[in-house]
């Protein structure tokens, strides 16, 4: 679709580009606009059908975004923003330097920039910048006819109108309705008898990942948030939840390789920013490397008079590496799911020690047995059997109690998975293995 | 929750339970459910309130399922089974002994029972397995009074009442309608003047992955399915994609921490499996440090005549895999998200050269400058510095194209990541680490 766009602008066909354009989704639009140079991009943005163009710019990047409003004539900017939904714009606000932020907040209705203020105020991924105030609200003394007819008149501008939010007197919420029950159920019910209580609610500050696993769990397509008064404030609709999702298995992926995540993509992040993102952490991954370097050093007399013993030292770090990011990452994703509680500590123990304890086993006969037949050296097969069985236990016990340890001290179990438990666990099972060496060559 | 329901048990309190479980959603009490001894389970499980029972059911863990189906007389399981949309009772199916199942497809009726067999016949992961064949269906002579009263009639048993799928006399998908737009046009407008082309339809056999991406990317609620002949046969709804999109992202986590994917929870696996699904993987890696290992052994001499090598050891090699999976992990991301695509080879090298360029200068001038203070010794500083350049540039590299050409030979890009590609690196470094000071060290 891309080339195909080039194209046609390459040979100035922009009425033959306007109808290409115009039987495409705009996702896949703004995907393709994305790759463009920015007088491509400008081009054939422009030559998008009006209906569309605001559709299209939610999905642009933001840099592409910021180009298009300063642009824009004041006109065209409250074209596309009146056709925001307040969740969209505050969302594209928050990218923006405040020069555009002001032009932006210059061009919404009186009303409309009031609700944004307040979305800008709540924290960063808590759930109150998530939301929008503009859900299907029902008053108690509606009938099911009223509610449909109310649909009709304001449900163009409600971003979930299968939902409807009935609303007691006092502001509190009283109870939900299916779009299914209104269409099901006879004119002159009255509403508060098809709406069903709601049991899941979510609060303006919670964090957003909470989020993402309540709607994971529960299969809705919004879910009210309430303020500490129980007063519902907006809705969470589920398109903006699945990219919370998405983005909170990112975040831990790269927390995971050591990158210091970045909601950019990987071609627009230019050579130095990527280069800042990664050298912290080698930097400080480094430190705890020097650390088995000293280890290693401090045991020089052992290996000088065996010189052998220096070649078992990568097989010994890497697996003790491997096995405690197993094992750390099985309960990072235990608790990602709340499979496994932090008050699940010792069970959690219990298990790692039977794995560890078996899988060093059968590591150690392994390698006892290829080391006897290549060396012919008995004392060498126990000296690295039996550092990989302690080895494998340390690893996987550190790798299942460290991320317990780090939720419960309210921190992303994720900084805890290699390479960090790689690195603690390299120096230990360098000094387990020396120290081991030591012992049995002087028998 | 699970300890009240415990606690209401042991005092036999069921009466009590039974209003108390009727307040809950149907998904926290199988979750809590889920945690119980299985006398617990069954005993709760039994006081439901009829409704909420099968919805509990569907979300109950599948060896619950089964002692549960072994203990129902044929006329509950009917009344559960009954309840059941096609692609629950499939997913359901998929898990089950084939005594089970026989009995499970004995109590549906006919018509449910052929469409539910052919559903059993699509290969797990594909799209086909992940549909239901119970949409709202419209046909192309509807009215807009027409398909409301037909939702009024069927909808009660229709997964997706939000979208109407219309179809033609030949059966092909022609276009969909909103409920939306049902609810907001007039009662005689032809049905044909609401729908909408559908731009986005899925094919039976994709996988589940390309699924997941294209309601991570459209915001509908459901999309619907076609054959090769683009013959409509079911549509997909946006909770199951959601499942999909959790599970992959928990696919690769895994295979990036060398653990052989499992569905199961961490807690429900038994000892022996957790030991199976690490233990190969880290007898492959083994092979690869063993490499490592021999190289080490190679080059003897030159460590033997200079024991200070052999305690940099440890920071080459984690210096080499850390970059390695840094870039390997932001790769795996960006092809992912189709934001890198495989043609992109070149400029993801380019990018890669200078990134990791800027990333070995910083580590080399680093380190050369500690070393040089803590040993007073040029040549070290050299062989340091100059190695940590090469096995950064190297890495990155690695990390950078195996990813790429993975996804090019249709192979999962996340079992490229690390640990496979720490292993690879580990052996280069060592040896340019060797060779360079043994060069050096000759000068």
């Amino acid at each position: 679709m891309q080339d195909t766009i080039k194209e046609l602008i390459s040979y100035k066909m922009f009425k033959e580009l306007r109808r290409y354009l115009s039987f495409k989704a705009p996702e896949d639009i703004a995907t393709a606009l994305n790759g463009l140079s920015h007088e491509d991009m400008i081009l054939a943005y422009r030559l998008l059908p009006k209906e569309m163009a605001s559709e299209v710019f939610v999905n642009l990047d933001s840099d592409f975004q910021e180009k298009l409003i300063n642009l824009f004539s004041d006109k065209e900017l409250k074209e596309v923003v009146n056709e925001l939904f307040d969740d969209e714009a505050v969302e594209i606000i928050e990218e923006m330097p405040s020069d555009v932020v002001e032009r932006i907040l210059n061009q919404v209705d009186k009303e409309q920039r009031t609700s944004i203020n307040k979305l800008l105020q709540y924290p960063d991924d808590s759930a109150g910048s998530m939301m929008t105030t503009e859900y299907m609200d029902f008053t108690e003394d509606m009938t099911v006819a009223d509610a449909l007819a109310h649909i009709r008149e304001v449900g163009e501008d409600r971003e979930d109108i299968y939902k409807g939010y009935v609303i007691s007197k006092d502001k509190k919420l009283s109870g939900i309705v299916d779009a299914k029950e209104l269409v099901l159920a006879n004119g002159d019910t009255p509403i508060v008898n098809v709406m069903t209580d709601s049991t899941v609610t979510i609060r303006t500050l919670d964090d957003q990942e909470e989020v993402g696993k309540l709607f994971g769990k529960y299969n809705e397509t919004s879910l009210p948030v309430v303020d500490k008064d129980n007063h519902l404030v907006g809705i969470i609709t589920l398109d903006d939840a699945i990219d919370v999702i998405k983005e909170e298995a990112e975040e831990d992926f790269e927390i995971m390789a050591a990158v210091t995540p970045n909601e950019e993509t990987y071609m627009k992040t230019p050579v130095y920013k990527h280069a800042w993102h990664r050298i912290i952490w080698l930097l400080i991954l480094m430190i705890s490397s020097t650390i088995s370097g000293a280890i290693i050093n401090h045991f020089q007399a052992a290996f000088a008079a065996n010189l052998i013993l220096v070649a078992f030292i990568p097989m010994i770090m890497d697996t003790g590496g491997n096995c405690g990011s197993q094992a750390a990452t099985l309960i990072i994703r235990g608790l990602a799911l709340d499979e496994i509680k932090t008050k699940d500590i010792l069970k959690v123990i219990w298990k790692e020690l039977r794995v560890s304890f078996v899988i060093g086993i059968i590591l150690a006969i392994c390698n006892g047995i290829r080391i006897y037949i290549q060396y012919s050296d008995i004392k060498l097969s126990i000296i690295v059997g039996a550092t990989l069985i302690i080895t494998a236990m340390m690893a996987k016990l550190l790798g299942g109690i460290l991320p317990i340890i780090a939720k419960k001290l309210k921190l992303d179990p994720a900084i805890m998975a290699s390479p960090l438990i790689t690195t603690i666990v390299d120096s230990a099972s360098v000094w387990v293995f020396f120290s081991i060496a030591v012992a049995i060559m002087n028998q």
